[in-house]
């Protein structure tokens, strides 16, 4: 498993925050979803990933690219563009998304 | 509960992502994220949260601020910043966080 949480460089370069309450069943939703983990990070631009959902279905993924060029290019990457379509039909019963460009970033490990 | 995922105003405002992996056992953690919960929400400024533990302790917390200015104000609020304390002595073993300025945001529910 990568690290977590993600090791990303020093900013600036662009967040974009994926936030979902997940239907009930999986419905494909593993399999695709490992499937989108393999493919965004051989994305060009692609810097990190961070992703967790709770008992309850609720989930927050965070990926970090260089730039907004990068974040186009993975929203008409086919196989992406595909699984949203499918997450809205069958996977998620609300979600949000916020693109921001992160300004100052720091991290901390015990010692 | 709150709507989730949290329903924020037009941009442009703050997002701020924290990632944390929690130790094992709760050693007060609940009670205090209860009551970091609770101030948060009363800070000026203050806009939007949404969070999401796994199973293995790895979450994510995500707060929207209004400006670079309330989350200050935040960071230097008295019980904060002793849980903060607290945080790095017993709750987490790793954490990061990232400070961005959210460009734009858009939701989705189902119809």
């Amino acid at each position: 498993m990568a690290t977590r949480p993600a090791e990303t460089p020093e900013p600036p370069y662009y967040a974009v925050v994926f936030a979902s309450q997940r239907t009930e069943g999986d419905h494909g939703y593993g399999e695709t979803a490992d499937e989108m983990d393999r493919l965004v990070r051989q994305q060009p631009g692609f810097l990190g990933m961070d992703s967790a959902r709770d008992g309850d279905g609720f989930g927050i993924t965070v990926g970090y690219f260089r730039d907004e060029e990068s974040i186009r290019q993975w929203l008409v990457q086919p196989d992406h563009a595909g699984a949203r379509d499918r997450g809205r039909a069958e996977w998620y019963h609300h979600y949000s998304v916020h693109v921001a460009k992160v300004e100052r970033a720091y991290r901390w490990d015990r010692p």
